[in-house]
């Protein structure tokens, strides 16, 4: 069978030895003679999976102490009513860059005043706004720093005068660089949390978790052991830092072949917010009418979830962690055989 | 290696076939070259998995119209919090009969009124309470059917002034009968929803995953792969009839020694309250002190997972769909023979 190249937007591809590790423990997990499917979360086996897959969380990210890290279900659709159900009392500012960041907003408003600092949907969110006042009286400044649909990227630290939400609480579904979906991860700072008046519904308050340790109910044991399997990966291949050099180097590799190949063109219009991750890109107006050429002929060749969001259209190209830098060149020789065909 | 009998409370024993279809599906999903944990759940090729869980879940559970089923993450823990979210404005009766029943009711006095109707905590739920007045003018009467710690069951159906819960919304864990942790089960009627004066956020309104077909977001992917693979099994080896035939044989058997064994009792007081999946027991009083030297006998022999909760003490066998007779039997003869030790 030929090759398949997973340019997935998530979920997506992972390491091929996380995914034989997770098949084999499914089958029989630790020589047990049990399936990770059917063994209980508080089996004694399991726990070290979960302290394991915390320790290295932190220990990549570098995660400063008072922190804690979770592992819950519900993905990151779930955080955009927790973080304003845990942080917000009177007033959350955000910045709207996407369909993500609209979603986050409208759940926000439910719990009180929400100040739109800038958006740039009037431009399809090709670009992330740059010149906006945070109100200082707003109890937290919400980003979302990758936008997966539009391929834009927050790669700078943000000025602000209020905490940012990064600085208090960091959330994503795990089915990007991390898992297969059905875990999201929380980082959150714990003296952040008992501050708002409201009641928070058990399983909606990040303390019952943080107390809990993640298994305060039954957790999704199988994403987990895959995260830890991944972490591993990732630990083992270099840590977070080598991650960001391969993943900047991938995308350079990329940009330059869109950016001179006269049939595309990135959809991005301010190239410092180009993502690493998800990059988006269209055919150039005079070749328009061969976007279903190509993509057909790219299939042909192995590439696989390269279509466009339909918000943006065209083509997109996830290059996540596990993705060789070979499948990237594929891609690329594709893009440079179609340019000669025409 | 010994075979090992999984009588573990959940997660629990699932069918080998279903184990080793997911296994393969996480190598190679439908010969895609792809694993099932790196596609989109909006790929072509899942769609068609969701759909079939579904249709199979309506067919073996002879759902009617009208009910909509759904597959969402956050466990039966978050459903606690969503019922009341979804169906309670201003009163809503509850039946007290363990620990899973408190924590429902807990979560719902944040929503409005909620009365106790009975509870059988003073005898640490070792019954299911039978005279009760539920008030005419509640939102509906929640009840939790299958008591997993105390190993109490309701097998008859109630008679209910109000609308049961069980109604307009059944939910459950799928780490039981039905898939690994990570997936949680509801069956909701569709014309039951939108009668709430509350905001629900968006991610907590049954609504959504209704117009979402349980797609609104990224859903836990294996866990429903695993799902599909269970339901049909069950469908194979006779439905849900034949398993509740089944489960009935292998409880009766369970059962006949406890009461027959000098050495054990039954923990559940009004034995027409006792479960057919988590068959709960302890020793005779003249025999307390040889627990612990039973539960090491017993995992000796390749029992796995018999240790009572620690709210009851004990044991607990859990005799779910998978489990074959012959471990149930094999319970039975260390039964036998720890009896003839002592």
């Amino acid at each position: 069978q030929m090759k398949k190249h997973n340019f997935n937007a998530g979920p997506s591809i992972l390491p091929r030895e996380v995914i034989e590790k997770t098949a084999q423990a499914i089958l029989d997990f630790n020589g047990s003679g049990l399936s990770l499917m059917e063994i209980s979360h508080r089996a004694k086996d399991f726990q070290p999976v979960v302290d394991e897959a915390v320790a290295l969380f932190k220990e990549l990210l570098n995660i400063p102490e008072g922190y804690s890290v979770l592992f819950l279900g519900g993905g990151a659709s779930l955080e955009f009513c927790m973080v304003p159900f845990n942080f917000l009392e009177k007033k959350a500012a955000y910045l709207n860059t996407g369909v993500w960041a609209k979603k986050a907003i409208k759940e926000a408003k439910a719990f009180g005043e929400v100040v739109e600092v800038a958006s740039s949907a009037e431009a399809t969110y090709t670009y992330i706004p740059k010149d906006y006042t945070v109100p200082a009286d707003a109890d937290y400044f919400h980003v979302t720093t990758n936008n997966t649909i539009y391929g834009t990227e927050l790669h700078e630290d943000l000025d602000s005068p209020v905490p940012m939400i990064a600085d208090i609480c960091i959330y994503g579904g795990a089915q990007k660089n991390l898992a297969p979906a059905g875990v999201t991860f929380v980082i959150v700072k714990n003296d952040a949390l008992g501050k708002v008046s409201r009641y928070i519904p058990t399983m909606l308050n990040y303390q019952t978790h943080v107390d809990g340790g993640s298994m305060f109910n039954t957790p999704p044991v199988l994403p987990i052991y895959a995260a830890l399997q991944t972490l591993r990966w990732i630990k083992a291949n270099g840590g977070v830092a080598e991650m960001q050099k391969r993943a900047k180097e991938k995308a350079e590799m990329l940009y330059a072949e869109i950016d001179r190949n006269k049939l595309f063109r990135g959809t991005v219009t301010d190239k410092a917010d180009r993502s690493y991750m998800n990059i988006c890109f269209v055919m150039n107006d005079e070749y328009k009418d061969l976007e279903a050429d190509f993509l057909k002929f790219a299939t042909e060749k192995g590439m696989v979830g390269i279509k466009g969001h339909r918000s943006v259209g065209g083509f997109r190209a996830s290059c996540y962690n596990a993705m060789p830098k070979e499948s990237v060149q594929a891609l690329i020789d594709c893009m440079q055989e179609f340019e000669k065909l025409h």
